[in-house]
């Protein structure tokens, strides 16, 4: 394995395989395994879970990591090819990122969407920039539609409560207070797809996923045996669930106008996961989120705080899942 | 032990006991002590001394950390319970703290008192929150009105000069462009208190410390049988006074009141320690300050720069204090 | 060595030794040389190269560091001696530095000009102010007139490609969108000529560097059997060219009138080094720059895509070199 960008590069099997490392190094820590070796972490963007556990995570396969944050400490990065640099950015990523990646072993980067034009947030034309400048193992701490470290550890949290292959795993829209990236939610419906399940998408009006993500989530149902669909109605979607994972994002239909996306959201206030969501589901429905989540805007306190929920169980997930994928990027 | 968060919540002689092993551990360190631990420092505030020691401290004794600031490089994070979080925090600290302490083997959290509303945070109602969803050894690295890592490391301080255990001990207000909170003083007083000290608090009209504040330390002089009072007379205070501990701290009658506060210390432009404070003192009086200070307006230069000043002992016995912290939480 | 302050602190055979460690340090890893060192790094400043590399050197050699950046996640720090400190800055340089260094085995800092007054910079007032209360190892990670690490790299770096001795090095002014400290040209044009090289630096008028760097030049020039001149004219300076070393900064005439500064540079928009400028130069004529770089405002793509720019090789042995010093400073 050279880099980790998205579970799609996958097969089913190698995830599986992946998984199944992950739970070996959590039965038996290898803390040497990765003596020596160094990871730096870029992040563009905010980031707790992920900038918390891939520290911890080489520190305890005996390596270590840096972290620079463009425009915090190091100076704001320039990303778009051919540019002329009289801006606020004092460094282009043609520079920036092979020089890191000399000092280091692998690379982490997140890089959020722009958010203003669809088709080039879909294109990922940012991340793969960056990425073609960068000679090291790589991986993809979340870029404009994609985050497969959080897929990953999903993946191993539905395999560590025993949820069957083919369960019914429902992607719920939730309310926020502005636009977020649709990165969890297409790695979330592919990751479900591709792990075999009966996927069903529910969002309201304006917010469905684009086309190129339904339809990769699909060709990976085809492949396992899983399928997928979408639907704007609650009680059809939560009938028999076996878990709901809720993820708030933009309007698709309103993809760069916060206006127009906010005008939309502000009817939609019932958007937010309350207990009685869970009414037709099956009686043990799981609830997921990959947080940061906001308390009773996206979900209530009642659900959080819950017994159906397994959101810190995803959360320590990232540690474990991507504890295996630095293994097998650097041992 | 499972957590330091408050001196008081130790007796004297477990005091005692953690400072004879930070004493061990600079005459036989142990740079294995803690192989493989992992430490969580997450600071609400800004921080200088705690932020470098105990990332030294971890290392010195095998083990590593990692830091977390919210609201740079992470997002802010809510701690009221039952928000409706629709403003600028994007997580709550009932999910990002859990998550925290299950990648780490125990954290740290720094966070200031709110500064608004005296009760409160006398009542460490912030601190506890997040204190009661954490399931890891926890240290307080400065509360609303508490800074036990300071008071041990000054207690140690104040051992390694051989001040004597009923030496007179005045902790003395002073000056500051802006209202402090009364967290260092609140632990001072305390401390001084329970090592069997003398102590005399001596501030103008308007800055008595809260009586819950001094109603503790009395109880701690009537256990280790030191005495603690109260004057405005610096005269009266310092008189044959053997450690001179200066703090700057925000007004208790004008609590939440910045203007009120301000128009009360423009006229205490006279409360900057100076030498001539220590005509009527013992001949060696010692001063004391946690750090930071600011120069010429809390402390002369001249006090700083001379002889009597072990605020650079101070500071350095953070490291060696907390590394005994540690070792009792992790070894 | 006790200090690496200045290149010009030491002869020309410490240096070409301490390249010979650094060479050493790259065929034989030393991972254990400086196991239990910690080095502690302020920037007042931001960085990218200096700060992951020392961090990464640290790691490379066993030791360990940490990072604390005034500002920001720390407080600001006062440097200016007998300061009345009721502004901004919380905490003094004369406590800040000295309490991190009681904590490390080695400081490094960095402190650009303040831009303001030529001679308060070239006199180094601030870092020499700061050096001064520091009582550990001290690296200068870029002061107000000098870049030592970045100097050393460079050398290493011509010799890494075989740059005879005596080559015709062209250190040449660049435009930039802002006023830029003189503290690299400064260290490059000494740097060259301690290494016994043709120097010529190549600025338009009222960019010629201060006399005193000239002059300090020079007498490394004296010692090495090198040359120092100055030019305005392309051609003479880059005829028979076998480095040309790109730099931005300030103008000298206009110092501290960033206004004035503007006016001028706004007429040398032709100072962006373009794959034409080596024309009359070497057929193998390599560019070199310290990096960030404002692409297409002071170096054209074309030069820095182009099989002549070595940037991504110097930025690599600012680690190489570093480590060196590191391993003289602590092992």
């Amino acid at each position: 394995m050279k880099r980790f960008l998205d579970l799609a590069d996958f097969s089913r099997e190698e995830i599986i395989d992946l998984l199944a490392l992950a739970r070996r190094l959590e039965q038996h820590p290898e803390p040497r395994a990765l003596a020596g070796k160094i990871l730096g972490l870029v992040f563009f963007n905010p980031s707790l879970r992920t900038l918390a556990s891939f520290q911890v995570g080489m520190t305890k396969l005996g390596g270590s990591s840096f972290v620079i944050t463009p425009g915090q400490g190091t100076w704001q990065l320039e990303s778009r090819v051919g540019a002329i640099m009289n801006g606020a950015a004092a460094e282009h990523v043609r520079e920036g990122l092979p020089v890191l990646a000399s000092y280091a072993d692998a690379l982490g980067i997140r890089a959020f969407a722009e958010g203003k034009d669809l088709r080039h947030d879909l294109a990922e034309t940012n991340f793969k920039a960056m990425a073609s400048v960068v000679d090291k193992p790589l991986i993809n701490l979340e870029s404009a539609v994609n985050h497969p470290c959080q897929a990953l550890a999903d993946w191993k949290t539905l395999d560590d409560i025993g949820m069957p292959q083919r369960a019914k795993f429902v992607l719920s829209w939730a309310n926020h207070p502005r636009v977020t990236p649709i990165a969890v939610p297409a790695a979330t419906v592919h990751m479900a797809a591709q792990r075999g399940m009966e996927v069903v998408v529910l969002r309201p009006e304006g917010y469905a996923l684009p086309p190129e993500i339904m339809d990769k989530a699909r060709a990976a149902a085809a492949a396992s045996g899983g399928s997928v669909r979408e639907t704007q109605d609650r009680a059809d979607a939560l009938t028999g669930a076996h878990v709901l994972y809720a993820k708030e994002w933009g309007s698709t239909t309103h993809y760069g106008d916060s206006a127009g996306d906010a005008a939309l959201r502000a009817n939609l206030t019932d958007w937010c996961v309350r207990e009685d969501w869970f009414g037709p589901a099956a009686p043990d429905c799981k609830f997921m989120h990959c947080l940061p989540v906001r308390r009773n805007v996206a979900v209530a306190d009642e659900v959080l705080d819950g017994p159906r929920s397994i959101v810190l169980r995803e959360a320590h997930n990232r540690l474990t899942a991507q504890m295996a994928v630095l293994h097998r990027l650097l041992a």
